[in-house]
């Protein structure tokens, strides 16, 4: 290893470069306090992080018991957020999904979760040996993009599968979109069981007017919210929100005092905490020049980017449909829906040519973060690079065809996701694997809904979708065998555990 | 919330102040740069971390499935260590135990574990529905410390238990006691089982002559490190090594998946493999001025408290007694008794009077952990101050009677943890408990050796024990109710899952 091929020292460069991130984490890399000189004026002018590194000395509290500074730090954010409790996650959303899943279930019962949700949230299910049941988002048509979760497809769920112990459902998705989770939150409450809500997305929810309501105020019992995505918090730090009487405090403590590090970074406590109440001050200083300066520019990009002439921004019109209850304008979301360019495309062009990196592409569309991190310029450059792409493409001929139909795809589960995953396997052709049990996730990433989980059925239609989709070079991941020649398959006709 | 009450605040003014770390983690806060202006020259030189944060930008990799420059980075980090295989883990040493366990062992199998092994293990042995049966350490007479785990109560424990699927055990202990692992490593591989050991205090072994050899040199199959705590990383980031062929790469590769954060911190995965290029240069330059000088000040300053008359510096003359088959002289441990003053004691006057915040103390001892990030004048200032404490007690008149008989206790387990955990309990007067099974761990901190896990039948032996150490005023930890007034015990005569 050559000092230069460090990770620091590329990570050192990678800040020195002109590429601007319009991706997570929310805090940019300080590019408006590094553009201003204003990391101080910002709250953020941390230093190196080993000076401020510490293990839990006098005074400096406990994570895993807290009992001074670390209790009143998370009792004060809890205020904030209007919970009646949160907890400081320095493992990620990752772990609040998988304590709030395990710890509003018995082992062996039964959650209904929207497909469109985190692996963790299927790992959880994998850990407590969980039967799942599952309630799919809509499809937005003519935009390749998700829908929301209806109402009305979890209480079919709820009335069908009685010994539902659990419902986890994702608001808002990648792209913004936020479910109507009052009502989902009423049905769910009528048979006495707890909703959780996976908010990665959603931190910043409550510290902005023109931003839709947080999970947590529309009734959700549990709320996880990744501080790094949205809020200017370092990467891999999370918050888990609880509130009412549906979920026990005392179980959720239990799975994550198993799932997070006993050697807890005060360096991303610090961080978590930081974020909160730098968001926290703004919100409540109304003449916060930086958070209308955020709102005056990026209201002036939508606007810019509501006239394009070939890609299309997903605005607030498609609130109302396809199980859509709000939209976070804080997402920039283009699709390129009936042009020559794919997602990837003008991913790979905003890169490229304007030095753009966004936060993920689909097949037809890319989307950006922004948060009031974001500099002025920044913002200019993403909508003086998409109107000059949209120029470019003019007469470039395209098809506006919907695109792969993953929201129709009903898989049939013939064992649960334990019993596959633990049952011997073998590789089967992808061809051949028609009548077979899977033992592998298969999923088109973006929406990263699966088409097929483990345990599940491979039925004809949906074997005939797969190949269609890697026919058509779409980004099919999940098996082993990333050629996708072959899928692996439950060995024996029963799960054997 | 005020600004100067701020975690990040709090810790800066920890920083400036006089107070000097003999604890984790291992960079002491760039003590040795900071006081020498020689962060650069360390190899420590980290901006503010929001500079150096991303995402999974191109170019950067993916720590769940990487295939470029993290690949490469912790396949040189395996060779350094001689591992066939090295993770990078961004959730502690706790997830490369909870990946290591779950990944060696089927559900609802049988584990040995060694009685004093980190929560982490225990929460493993949970998760995977384990049946645990135990390997205790030796105690060491007259010093208050564990001593090594025998190798014949290993191969003991596996002649009696025929169904075990893997051993655990930790080595070295806090104190820097190392069993024999090699031999262990042989009795288990005769089983044709894996083992795993908790090596969270030896990632430094493999950097100087003067260490005891590594677990993983000396044939255990899967060895878990914390890297922040002896080596200069961040807090919360360890490895896992696997060698050999007793372990499935991929099952653990799986567990792994689960128990980190899908958001991998990158200022940790560069922390993790700066410490590891650190070490690895100082240890290739023969001449290393640092390593050098470090190794000169330790032993001066470990001969400087062998000549103290109260105080004990546990020394290289306790290996060969009591399981203690090596000892890593990096930590110092100074034992009080025969003294009037108690660990607590101890621990406090050098904090209060002196400014040196030590790892840990015991009933009648302290722990310091030292690195080659101290100071010169770190360990100056802790052989003056443990001179002066030494002198001062003189003529106070103390007790060698030995401590509490933890490592005498064998507590029987009526049912699994598993079991115990799940069911439903209750709180009973303590000193009504006797006959029934425990809910809760009731463990003396340190060393941590549970006295009762749940599950385990609380015998009248044992709450002798329970009751000595209370009306001792010893640090009981584990039941829900402090006070120990009440410990919960299962409702049911049997456990109900």
């Amino acid at each position: 290893m050559r000092e230069e091929e460090l990770l620091i020292n590329r990570l050192k460069a990678y800040k020195d470069s002109r590429i601007y991130p319009f991706h997570m984490p929310g805090h940019k890399r300080l590019q408006l306090g590094g553009i201003k000189g204003e990391t101080a004026r910002s709250g953020m002018d941390f230093p190196n992080p080993f000076f401020v590194d510490i293990t839990e000395v006098e005074g400096f509290d406990n994570l895993h018991h807290a009992q001074g500074i670390l209790k009143q730090s998370m009792e004060w954010a809890a205020r904030v957020y209007g919970a009646d409790r949160t907890w400081y996650l320095i493992n990620g959303s990752t772990c609040g999904i998988l304590a709030s899943v395990c710890g509003c279930t018995r082992p062996g019962g039964h959650i209904l979760m929207s497909r469109n949700c985190h692996k963790a949230a299927y790992h959880a299910a994998y850990i407590n040996h969980l039967r799942t049941s599952y309630v799919y988002p809509q499809d937005l048509p003519g935009l390749g993009i998700q829908g929301g979760i209806l109402p009305e497809d979890v209480e079919k769920a709820l009335e069908e599968h009685r010994d539902i112990q659990a419902v986890f459902i994702v608001s808002p998705t990648y792209d913004g979109v936020v479910s109507d989770v009052s009502k989902i939150a009423d049905i769910v409450h009528r048979k006495g069981i707890p909703l959780i809500v996976d908010e990665a997305h959603g931190a910043h929810f409550r510290f902005g007017k023109w931003f839709p309501d947080s999970a947590l105020d529309m009734g959700a019992d549990a709320v996880i919210q990744s501080v790094h995505k949205t809020l200017p918090s370092l990467t891999q730090t999370a918050l888990l929100h609880i509130k009412g009487n549906y979920v026990n405090s005392r179980n959720i403590e239990r799975y994550l005092s198993i799932f997070q590090s006993s050697s807890p970074s005060y360096v991303f406590m610090a961080s978590i905490e930081n974020s909160i109440f730098v968001m926290d001050r703004m919100q409540r200083e109304r003449d916060s020049v930086q958070m209308k300066e955020y709102e005056a520019h990026l209201m002036d990009l939508r606007r810019r980017l509501a006239s394009m002439k070939n890609l299309r921004l997903v605005d607030r019109d498609i609130v109302g449909m396809g199980g859509v209850w709000d939209l976070d304008v804080s997402k920039i979301v283009v699709s390129t829906r009936g042009t020559a360019l794919s997602g990837a495309d003008l991913s790979s062009i905003l890169r490229e040519k304007y030095h753009l990196e966004m936060e993920m592409c689909g097949a037809d569309y890319v989307t950006a973060i922004t948060t009031v991190f974001d500099s002025p310029e920044g913002l200019q450059r993403l909508g003086d690079s998409l109107e000059e792409i949209d120029a470019d493409i003019t007469g470039m001929p395209g098809s506006r065809e919907d695109g792969p139909a993953v929201y129709g795809m009903r898989a049939q589960a013939r064992c649960s996701l334990r019993e596959a995953m633990d049952s011997p396997c073998r590789p089967v052709r992808l061809k051949e694997s028609e009548g077979q049990i899977s033992a592998e996730f298969v999923y088109l990433y973006p929406p990263g809904i699966p088409i097929l989980a483990p345990g599940e059925n491979i039925a004809r239609n949906i074997l005939d979708v797969i190949e269609e989709y890697i026919k058509k070079g779409l980004p099919i991941q999940g098996p082993e065998d990333e050629s996708l020649e072959t899928l692996r398959v439950l060995s024996g006709e029963r799960p054997i555990c």
